[in-house]
Parts: structure tokens; C-alpha cells; sequence
């Protein structure tokens, strides 16, 4: 946790609401941080779907590596993070304490190994402990309550300057039902690593693969387009839960993606699962503006999101942001670079709803002073229009700034 | 040009001797820059061979998209180059002053504007007015000689803190031959937009064709391995002139790129492209440390070379170079995130000559204050062996320092 809170960080946090069929338990287990909570237990009821969005990375930590092996049963009745080791490039001692860690935590909650889900999140390269609160899971699953949501956003930060919440209540056939996320951010000091970690968890009754599709394509619009500096963390993992309670209370079981009952809650998530992933970006290292970037007119969408990412991506263009200067010449030169079909001639970009460029050429009307004027928002908007196609996407980054090189850089001094 | 030199300057600069056929002229055309030189003429006598790399932007400038052009045809009398204005997203008026310009030029040099070579390098955006300097095209192509290298590489400059020469004399045959080459990097301050340009000439009687093998090869592995910030400019262009004025003195004349004679000239270029390219880096914005990135062991020297940029594109890692922290979690996690086939339990990394990690775990021999003591030299390289195949790739890049942030994001305060 930073002493200095994000300048972009949310006037309010939302209170969220029980979800049944979940109980949430924390502890100071002590793994680095010392006075504070690093250690997550959630267990789930009987019954409960699991599906999991996992890092790209091809060496990934060893949390992902087993929680990529029980993802495809679909089964969850335990989730254990702790926060201070990633347990990433830890090798063979990495395996042993996930079978450690998932054997404690099955028979803490009279489960299955393979119902077990684990994050861990923190330094990188040094082994973790199983030890250091294995002893701690029994405990934990017996003392958990419904209305611990709070504690539990807080015990997953590291370098984060503020928890991360989102909830959400929907209608599905109906009956309400609630859908809680809490995420960990984009901050990497000390030999720490970045690492993106979120768990959602919902009373709906919808079957894992259901969920998985759902989870699959909402982060593709939210999680899998937001980047603070273009590294792929080993770790990253968001999980969802659906423990099905609401059946109890009358609401249909969702076997079928394109039941239409199906609607309101797929916004719902959606949306969900922007807000999270927006207030990761908005804790970004060093962060002072959130950027949103939409392209337009590319020959395809996934062609669009690439464009979108090299703008992204762009040193040139988040220093720019960060200076206020409206440097749509770095955005041509990010465009040209991202290896898509794209003609100079008929680019046209916005900086908020000012055109400053239209056809291969600086925009005659454009007014300096206005745009200027503009770049001052703690919020800014970049839009691109490709002018060949159809294609369309949405990625949010922020700007870099001294202070992200400070927190990356200058941690040893 | 930044009053303060980087510190990473090379203490001399080598004279560069004439090279039979090539004239050289420089001019204060007042482009943008008052009070120096921004205005370079060279003209080649007639039967001069050209090669030419350009940028892969999909925005490239109207000179590029110009040089594109003339390049089949493999014959040069006069490039002419100017700083202060990119003359890209141009439009319509870029390609009118690229036309007008050649046009003028050829008018000078007495040939046809498909022997003219063009590059511009400097704001972007700007329309470039072809009339600020084509008057002066005549004079400069009649005044031209053969002693002006030093002159050359200043008119060429933008942001750099220092001009950029090489010089090479080998054995072409049993007779000497020389390559000169001069280089402008990656510097973006304002509105300009970064530009690498270098100009390499030769009196060796060597074939276009050949030249453009010879050329392109030589790039790969030296101005196509190193990055500043991963921005790829819309005006990158190296171009290589062969007089073929030695074969006057008895060199034998290079047809085939299979000529056992062409060896000696062969290291000889590629040493030069990489002394180049590497003063390039050595003077990227804000640099304080010189970064070379070796990986072996990869499935292919494609994939090797994949892995390597996405190291070197790293700020986690480029940060931490700066803050003088072997931080190999973070060289992990840029190997995780190229995409390429990589395993974990089989990487070894090394910061200098120790090796820090070993089979997906820490090296237990690592010592940590020798690595920091490593890390305060000012040329740090790093290995990674991917233990997989047998490819192999070098790339080359600098540190991410705040001063980086500064050039590109303060120059409006």
C-alpha cells in the first residue's frame, strides 16, 4: 500500500452487499507486510461454478499453472490468496507449495484439491512458505461471514494506493441477483511484480461453461483492454464465482449462453467488469490521467484493438498526455506502427470531440487554444477513425510520468 | 541539438576521408532551426549503385514513400536532406514538395528525379515548403566536395547531443576501398517526431542489387536490433551509395553476393552499421546506461530476436537498468509476454558475466553485491539462455530514466 493516494482514485468506495453461498476470512499471516492483512480465504457452498481468465504469459506462476489445471472441471469450493510472494519463477518448490497450500485448504472445507482455487500476488523468484499459513486455512474457512467484501479488497493489495470494488444487483428471470468483484492492481515496486488479480462472485445459478464464455468475452472488452506499460505480468487471474444460491429464491438455472434470460446480468458483468478494470488503470504507477482510446473504421475489430494497444502502448504518446500536449503526430506515428492495414491519407483523429487531423493532414480547423484547453481533463479521449472498414475497439491506459520511472527505478535508493 | 551531451558520447569522433565520387554540401536554409546547418547535399558521380532500408510504418512519410519509389531502379547522383520539418502526414502537399524537390534537384545534378534520394527529418504534421531551399539545390551540387563528412553529419542532426560518423577502409580484391557512414537517432522533442536517418557511402564497385542484400542482412542484426522506446518512426531510412570509383584503381567489380571477394567488405559494412546504430542508442533520450540483450537457446534466431526486443521494450525491465537493479524477475516476465516458445524450468539468466537465475529458480551462488556492483557501469548486458533450441539474437537499447519522461512530456512547461 502507498501513503499517497492516486489522484484518480474514486471519491467513494461502494459497500457491497452479501452474496450467499460465500463466506470471506482474512488474516496477517505475516508473509512480508507486517501490519497488515495479506492472506484471502473465501469458501464457497456446495455446488459453486468456477471460470478463470489467466495470463498470457508463457511463464506463468505457479498459482496460475494450477489453477489453469482445475478450471476445465468447473468446480470451486475454496479461493486462497495471500499478497507479499507471487510464488512466480520459483520452480519445483513453486509446485510443492500450490499442492501444499490446495491440500491444507481441501481439508479446511471438506473438499477436493481440484475445488480449490489460488493468487498469489508480490515479490517474484523467492519461495514461499506453505507453512507460514497453511496452519491458518482451517480457521479461516470456519470463522468466514457473508459481509466481509471490504477486508477482502483490502487484504490483496500490494503497491495498490486504494482497494478496488464494484457491485452490481440485476434482474435474471425475474428474482435479483448480485454480482460482487474486488480487484488488485497494476504496481510493481522493489523486486515486486505486477501482477492484475479479480474475483467476482455472484449468487446467479449459471453453469461453468456458461460462465466461462461470459467471463471469457466481458474481459476482452475490460480486463484484456486496459494497459499501464505493456508488460504482461506471470500472474494475472481473474476468477468468477457463481454459487448458484438464487436458485433457492426462484431463479432460473442458465444452461445456454443465448438463454435471453441471460441479458441483464451479461450487461451487468460487463459493466462490472469495466469499473474494476478502469480503477486498475487509474491506480497505475505514477498515473495522473486515464486515457481512453477508440478506434473506428479499422478493416476488422481485432484489428482495431491492435491499433488501439500500439497507441496505447506508446511511450511518445503517454509522455505527450502527460506534458498536455495534444501530439497527434505520435498517434499517426502509433498507428503506422502497429502493422495494420491503414492509410495515412484517411486517418482522421479526435483529441476529446476536437478533430485535429482529417484526411492525411492537420485538421484547418483545429484551434490550438481549444485543444490545449482540453488536454488539461484528468480524463482524455483519443479517438481515431482508420477509415477503411467496419472494425471498432475501446483500451484505456494512463499517462507516464516521472513518477512511474521514480517508482520503478528508484526504489534501491 | 540538446546543450548537454549524453554521457555515453564516444570521446572522439573519427575523421572521415574522401570517397572518390561523392560531393558533399551543407546549407542554413532556416527550415526551422536558426543559426546551423539544415540542409544536406550529396551528389554521386554517374554510375552510382544505391540500397536503400526504410521504415515498416504503414504512415511512412511522402520522402519514404518517394524513395520507395526510386529504389528498384538502383541509381543515384544526389540525395538531398533536410532537418527541421519530417514532411510526413503531409498528405497531398508532401507529395508536392518530395516532386518539386527532385525535380529541382535533378535540374542541378543534370540527371532524372528517379536518381534523386530524399529524407526529411524534424516536425511532423507541418506542410514542408519546398521553396524554403529548392533555390539552393544548384549551388550545392556545384560547391560540393569531398572532404565535408563533419559538415554532413551536423546538417543532419535534431535532437541528438552529438553527430554520428564511422569510417571503415578494407580490402576489396587486394585494393582498398572505403565505406563512410554518418547517422542522425532517435531524439523527439515539441511536435517532432523521432527520425533515424543514416547516409553510408562507398567507392567499392559493387552491384545495387548485391548492395541491397548486403544492406538489408547488415540492418537486421544491427539498426533492426536496437530501440529506444519501441516507437517505430514514420521517416526511418538508411540508404547506401556505391561510387564504384575504386574499380578505377583495379577492385574488381561485385556482381554476385556469393563473391568470396565481397568478405572483408561484408564485416566491414556490418561493423560500421552496428557502430552506427549503437551511437544511435548510446544517444537515445535520456539514456544514462547502454543496454545489450543477448539471448540464446530460442527455437529459431526469429523467435530469439522476438524475445530480445520484448526485453529490451520493456520499461519494467529499462527501469530498473536505470535504478541499477538486476532485476531478473522482471527479464522473466518480458520473456513470458513475447509469445515465444519459453519454458520456465529452463531459463538461465545472467546480468554481466553472473548468472542470477537457473532452471526456473534463483541461482543459489547468486551473489547479490556483486550484481550490484555490476550494475553500475554504464554498458550492462544481459543474457538469457532459453534452453529450448539453438537460436540466437543481440539487440541493443538504453535505460528508461525520468529525463526521458522530461524530454518527451515537459517541453511545453
Amino acid at each position: 500500500m502507498s501513503s499517497t493516494v492516486s489522484p484518480l482514485a474514486p471519491l467513494n468506495h461502494p459497500v457491497l452487499p452479501p452474496i450467499e453461498g460465500v463466506r470471506i476470512a482474512t488474516a496477517e499471516a505475516g508473509i512480508k507486510y507486517k501490519g497488515r492483512t495479506d492472506l484471502l480465504v473465501m469458501t464457497f457452498d456446495v455446488g459453486t461454478a468456477v471460470a478463470g481468465v489467466l495470463t498470457r504469459s508463457k511463464c506463468p506462476s505457479a498459482p496460475v499453472d494450477f489453477c489453469r489445471q482445475n478450471l476445465p472441471a468447473g468446480k470451486a469450493r475454496v479461493l486462497v490468496v495471500n499478497s507479499g510472494n507471487a510464488n512466480a519463477f520459483t520452480g519445483k518448490k513453486g509446485r510443492q507449495t500450490t499442492a501444499m497450500t490446495a491440500e491444507a485448504a481441501a481439508a479446511a472445507a471438506l473438499c477436493s484439491p481440484d475445488e480449490v482455487y489460488l493468487a498469489s500476488t508480490g515479490v517474484i523468484g523467492e519461495p514461499l512458505d506453505a507453512t507460514r499459513f497453511s496452519h491458518l486455512l482451517s480457521s479461516l474457512t470456519a470463522e468466514g461471514t457473508a459481509d466481509r467484501w471490504a477486508d477482502a479488497g483490502k487484504a490483496i493489495m500490494t503497491t495498490d494506493t486504494y482497494p478496488k470494488y464494484a457491485t452490481e444487483t440485476v434482474k435474471l428471470g425475474g428474482v435479483d441477483v448480485t454480482i460482487n468483484g474486488i480487484a488488485k492492481g497494476a504496481g510493481m515496486i522493489a523486486p515486486d511484480m505486477a501482477t492484475m488479480l479479480s474475483f467476482v462472485a455472484t449468487d446467479a445459478p449459471i453453469e461453468a461453461r456458461v460462465l466461462q464464455r461470459l467471463l471469457k468475452r466481458g474481459a476482452d472488452s475490460t480486463f484484456n483492454a486496459v494497459t499501464v506499460d505493456s508488460d504482461t505480468s506471470t500472474s494475472d487471474t481473474l476468477l468468477i464465482f457463481a454459487t448458484g444460491a438464487a436458485a433457492g429464491r426462484g431463479a432460473p438455472r442458465i444452461t445456454s449462453e443465448k438463454d435471453p434470460a441471460l441479458a441483464p446480468f451479461r450487461r451487468a458483468l460487463n459493466r462490472l467488469l469495466k469499473d474494476l478494470a478502469l480503477q486498475v488503470v487509474r491506480d497505475g504507477e505514477g498515473a495522473r490521467k486515464e486515457i481512453e482510446i477508440s478506434i473506428s473504421g479499422a478493416t476488422s475489430s481485432r484489428s482495431a484493438k491492435r491499433i488501439a494497444l500500439s497507441i496505447a502502448n506508446s511511450p511518445l504518446v503517454k509522455t505527450a498526455v502527460a506534458g498536455e500536449d495534444a501530439n497527434w503526430g505520435r498517434v499517426v506515428m502509433a498507428v503506422g506502427k502497429a502493422g495494420e492495414p491503414a492509410d495515412r491519407d484517411r486517418l482522421a483523429i479526435w483529441f476529446g470531440d476536437i478533430r485535429v487531423a482529417h484526411e492525411g493532414e492537420r485538421d484547418p480547423n483545429y484551434a490550438e487554444a481549444a485543444v490545449s484547453n482540453y488536454m488539461k481533463n484528468d480524463r482524455i479521449r483519443i479517438g481515431v477513425d482508420i477509415g477503411l472498414g467496419r472494425g471498432k475497439a475501446t483500451v484505456w491506459t494512463c499517462d507516464l510520468t516521472k513518477e512511474y520511472v521514480a517508482i520503478n527505478g528508484d526504489y534501491r535508493s
